[in-house]
């Protein structure tokens, strides 16, 4: 019977004493004179299981031979462990060579820096720690859209190439079809030419059409990669990330705050119970404490505030700042930082200047704040920011015109507040500020498969 | 108690008797001297609820204003219903305006055109047709993940900007920050100020990703965006659409063929459990026989037979062919339409001639053929295709050269082959094509959200 490791593991019981069949790796090979050890791993769960062999059996000598990084096939059965470290191991009745591995393979059983296996991208989810990123990774995406079905979310596919917002947005990637030799050569670009007959770009966000799905379904969610031509090569920075970015009509900001807490939460308990050993890998290798933090955050009640009293509190501080907050003004890292120390907990920061937020925020009375709001976590800072959108058509157009975000191209934005328009808020989270939350793992480069940087674009 | 539509439809007998609040949307409303229906959705669920209210309410001359479209706020009581076509309907205590819509609202109860409102695709999923289309969309993108997450697969998200496989592949959109007017006037192209130093595109496919990460955790598939700049103007092209790329290691094409099937029958009898209203009301109203279609092929085995066995079928058929079947070369859309006739249902056509096929499929013995395969469905064509792929380093490299696709760039993709290898298959399916062939709705513009085309790029 061919099984996955992960099965045994989950059910030692049912196996125990059976004969069964393993295909996978090895991942590390001890071999004393008369048996052998092989750590042996299939990638479907964390933890290596001991294939144990001696030299009973035909091949013994050729399996002696085998080597780090081999592909094999191990027929033979579950039995209780005599030795410690392990509950089971296998008793080998066969091994068979699938895929030899030379000597210089570059994964060996050692620890290798995060920057060396940046450069061997392709190999490193056969390391522990990239293998336990990848799975986190894979298990919270599935969390998600759990949480959102189960929820009566629609699941909604935002376009990628956008004409909308191309103009003058600098930090956007252009798609064309154009050849550029041939621009170059003639001395002029023509868009008319081009694959969509204009200039089309990457998506930044989903949100705007994800709006438009939201006023028909009421609850719905984007999941997908969004693009920055930003060029800052930081630790969070990414050119190509994943975001979910959830609309709700009928959703005033407390509303939305209520979901980005328990999604959040549920997010956070579904990879603590799915992934066990990884978040203990994790919590020992990477970030001591992590599984403490995580389940803090589960069992606590998120603190609610306002901008301008997050800043009285800041001016109050007795803490010399880099950058003195100011009201009206954005906060920096360390006034984050600051202010979830405060309240011991993620910090809901609402109801923010509305100079330096976007055009479609919802105008709070007054006129000096809009509807937004950012969560702060400890330890991580930022981790979602979201506000209920600006639902009153006079208003909006009159913002945007303020703002000098022109209206031609988004009629049928605006036309959402003419036809049946309703209170409706939103978030979005970056899909890799939560991994990095979640995993410790504190380098964008590190929770992506094949990430995407300035002048780095590689696999 | 604030309600979701689609809560009161499951849970009839919960609620029944119990006052409740809901919000949504006027599809129809019908109105008497002293009474009126309001037929009311809030997106939740396909059919829509009854709201009845009489003139003993305050606001009674109001609520007759209320046009269709508008956003509204409904207080009252689930009740039995009287009439006949519902089993149940709310009676009303309070209803609210949340947001008006103007007479000339463009989507009424009545037939529109899918070209019309196509034209209108920001307001379409406010219709019964496209609300059932994209939440069978979603409901199908839920049951994918479920599928494979329950089966131990890590989900991985492979790389959109890719700068493999670029120089000369004609139909990829460019992705670049290069101001393509400078690039005019400067009369030259510096691809080494290009945002990655070097020229990106977007990528075709994530299988040859998906393979580094097959090799680490065994199971693995992708589900994002992919993109072909392909000039053509069908009803089932489109330049941006969904895949879903599986990849197993040690695993045949046999065993490919195994979990194609599996995975298509689970994902039709998902989405036929949970989106009986919609499935019932494509049935009806845009391809009939479509559920018997479905079910017909849960309960079918697919056949499995060679592509040279196939084309001695069609050569002896009695039928005027448009185009001559070939050993050796493609087949047409009208033979894959007879051989499912001939089967009467899924046929998975394998082991086609090596030189219409790619790089990396496995060479057969005899060295005319390759372990590739493509299913045929009944009433839809070509569903998914897949392959084993060539795991000896010598031989793939050798094709490579043959056909000339150049190594440089790929030396971690031949590593593959090196490290480790083994037998691995995998094989990719459009989501649209999924959706088109569940739905019956027939062109891939009605089941994206936003399709993007040549020269159609809106929203």
């Amino acid at each position: 019977m061919k099984l996955d490791v992960k099965d045994i593991f989950e059910k030692k019981e049912e196996f125990e004493g059976k004969e069964i069949v393993l295909e996978g790796w090895i991942r590390n090979h001890r071999k004393q004179k008369d048996f052998g050890f092989i750590d042996f791993n299939d990638g479907t769960y964390f933890t290596s299981v001991q294939v144990v062999y001696d030299n009973k059996l035909e091949d013994f000598e050729m399996i002696q031979k085998l080597k780090i990084g081999s592909a094999i096939k191990v027929v033979g059965k579950v039995i209780k462990s005599i030795g410690g470290g392990q509950e089971f191991e296998i008793e080998t009745k066969e091994i068979t060579l699938v895929g030899d591995c030379p000597l210089d393979y570059p994964i060996q059983p050692k620890r290798h820096t995060r920057e060396f296996l940046r450069e061997e991208a392709y190999l490193r989810p056969r390391t522990n720690l990239f293998n336990a990123v990848f799975r986190v990774r894979s298990v919270a995406a599935y969390a998600i859209h759990k949480y959102f079905n189960d929820n009566n979310y629609v699941y909604f596919h935002a376009p990628i190439i956008t004409a909308s917002d191309c103009e003058g947005a600098g930090q956007m990637f252009q798609v064309t079809t154009l050849d550029l030799e041939k621009v170059a050569k003639s001395g002029k670009v023509e868009y008319d030419k081009d694959f969509f007959g204009k200039q089309a770009a990457l998506t930044v966000s989903g949100q705007l059409e994800g709006e438009t799905f939201a006023l028909a379904y009421k609850k719905i969610y984007t999941f997908g990669p969004t693009f920055r031509a930003e060029n800052s090569n930081t630790k969070t920075h990414a050119s190509e990330f994943w975001m979910i970015e959830p609309e709700v009509a009928f959703c005033d900001l407390e509303g939305d705050m209520d979901i980005m807490e328990d999604m959040l939460k549920y997010v956070v308990k579904y990879v603590l119970d799915n992934c066990q050993k990884e978040m203990k890998f994790f919590d020992s290798f990477v970030e001591k404490g992590l599984i403490d933090k995580l389940e803090k955050l589960i069992n606590s009640k998120f603190t609610r505030i306002d901008h301008e009293e997050v800043i009285s509190i800041l001016k109050k501080a007795d803490v010399k700042w880099e950058f003195i907050p100011e009201y009206g003004q954005d906060i920096a890292k360390e006034h984050e930082k600051y202010i979830t120390e405060y309240f011991d907990g993620p910090v809901f920061i609402k109801n923010w200047p509305k100079d330096i937020k976007a055009f479609y925020m919802k105008q709070n009375e007054g006129g000096k704040t809009v509807a937004a709001v950012d969560l702060e976590v400890p330890g991580a800072g930022e981790l979602m920011g979201g506000s209920q959108r600006e639902d009153d058509y006079d208003k909006l157009i009159t913002r945007m015109n303020e703002m000098n975000v022109p209206s031609e191209g988004l009629e049928w934005y605006l036309n959402l507040r003419r036809f049946g328009g309703c209170p409706h808020s939103g978030f979005g989270m970056g899909f890799e500020r939560l991994i990095i939350y979640l995993t410790g793992v504190d380098n964008i480069r590190d929770v992506i498969p094949y990430p995407r940087t300035p002048k780095n674009c590689e696999y």
